[in-house]
């Protein structure tokens, strides 16, 4: 609260903004500095958000006119960007005024911090600080800001999502007749290599203990016959945990090196980083990975026992 | 605003409540009642669901501890329940005394009515009432609710979904703590049929105008030989819109009787219905059916062409 009202005062006094996102960025980073910059073009200043060389096609539409590559003496904002390490490869100076993020575990790195690791998505920070600034949402914004919640939550439906995450995409939504066509893009569309792999592991998954347990070896050779791309592999071990009745999804991955990739996802009263510790791995109880170094097959062998054991 | 202080002022003046729920009962209808009879019960009445035999074990769990097969002398209500023909088949009594719905097109049939058509789920209706009669909203209120309305706006993606949509998730939030898993339960769950029915309709399905118009044909046989049921099918037809390109999809199941159902799905800007009204059949811009006699590969040709020519 206290933190808000120190970044309306900031951003009240001072101009000539220029917003960073960060490296790879995703829809949250996007829609948080394309919000702040249209909110702040609002308020009758000088905004632009820094190109950002690594956007994807998928986003380019929401930095549309607010773009910009001389940064020069402007007032830097960072948002959504969790460590010096993840500001653009394009950034000029490293002296950021103001940093907004949700990243819990960052390191300060800014002259001026508001980090909120509770919240869901830096979206819904940056909505709360145009309420306070007193910014009308309009339907640019509404759509900006709409993209990064709901990329953040995978559509409300992540276990980060918060009661917070709904009130702002009610305000989006308010504001924007365009939320039935960013969902249907955002989340309503698969390519037809991530079908492929899909149908693919449903017929060679091995599953054990009455289903319970599902294991997906997906050998180099078959992701270059069905000519997948990583876009089509993007959280592609989210999937057979999906699968009716299954508890425990191992999805392994041979890499160009020989060295197999493992990620284990598993349903709350199982534990994917116990399993994965017996790898030299790790992660979370929900989702954990780690290395093997065998033929895909034996690795495949592997897991499942370190599953049956587990 | 009106019809809410009306029913309001009969809830809190009648007692001993029996809710019906409507035919095949859905998640909206359920939560709806759920919520409701709980609502009562918090204010000291005596409130009861009737027993719905077409309840599937999906959403048993709504009702546990709810539920009454003795209707006789009560003051029944209807939630979701768009026409007579609707109500239950157990309901012993054609008197209903509040009707409480969404479906625009309904006839009314009840003393009371309070009909919203422009709220996406009845369950949103039902929080407004609860919020006037002054009901606390409690974790199992919160998680019949959040069914109601995530079922009925297809997890707030379809274009039915709106802000009060999200307001009332936001709500259902606060009060629960197990809206995670109920997402997981309803929409991160794929049965082993459903995936594999999309598996075979992904690699036999026909690709026309470069990836713009994707045609299904799905014989009778290949559903018996992969074993599927009419829940592995439900909305199949939305499936192959999904496929990244694709504009117009067409959805061609076999009948036993040899007669072939079409389901057609188009994005904004294309039209389904015009497709379909060449078959004698109907529907909206975004999504038709129609039925043809004709084997099936005859009917994908004559589908083709219609779609060629709108």
């Amino acid at each position: 609260m206290m933190k808000k009202l120190e970044c309306a005062a900031f951003l009240r006094e001072k101009d000539h903004y220029v917003i960073l996102t960060h490296r790879r960025p995703d829809g949250d980073t996007l829609g948080s500095a394309a919000a702040l910059c249209r909110g702040l073009r609002q308020l009758g200043k000088t905004a632009f958000v820094l190109e950002n060389p690594e956007i994807t096609p998928k986003y380019t539409h929401l930095l549309e006119g607010l773009t910009t590559d001389h940064p020069e003496n402007a007032t830097v904002i960072a948002v959504d960007v969790a460590s010096p390490g993840m500001l653009p490869v394009n950034c000029p100076e490293k002296e950021i005024a103001l940093r907004i993020d949700h990243h819990g575990s960052a390191t300060p790195f800014a002259a001026l911090e508001w980090v909120e690791p509770e919240i869901a998505a830096c979206g819904e920070i940056i909505y709360d600080l145009l309420m306070e600034l007193g910014v009308e949402l309009d339907r640019e914004m509404g759509n900006a800001l709409y993209t990064a919640v709901s990329t953040d939550t995978g559509c409300f439906r992540y276990p980060n999502t918060r009661s917070h995450s709904h009130l702002v995409a009610a305000a989006c939504r308010k504001a924007s007749p365009d939320i039935f066509a960013i969902n249907q893009a955002l989340f309503d569309t698969n390519s037809l290599g991530r079908l492929r792999i899909q149908g693919w592991m449903v017929e060679n998954a091995r599953f054990l203990q009455e289903g319970k347990v599902c294991i997906c070896a997906i050998p180099l050779e078959v992701e270059k016959k069905l000519g997948l791309c990583e876009d089509d592999m993007e959280n592609i071990s989210g999937f057979p945990r999906s699968i009716e009745g299954v508890k425990v999804a191992a999805t392994l991955r041979q890499q160009p090196d020989g060295l197999v990739k493992i990620s284990v996802r598993a349903v709350p009263g199982c534990d994917a980083a116990a399993i994965c510790e017996k790898f030299g791995g790790g992660g979370h109880k929900g989702a954990a990975g780690a290395n093997i170094n065998a033929p895909i097959e034996e690795a495949a062998n592997m897991v499942a026992e370190a599953i049956g054991e587990v």
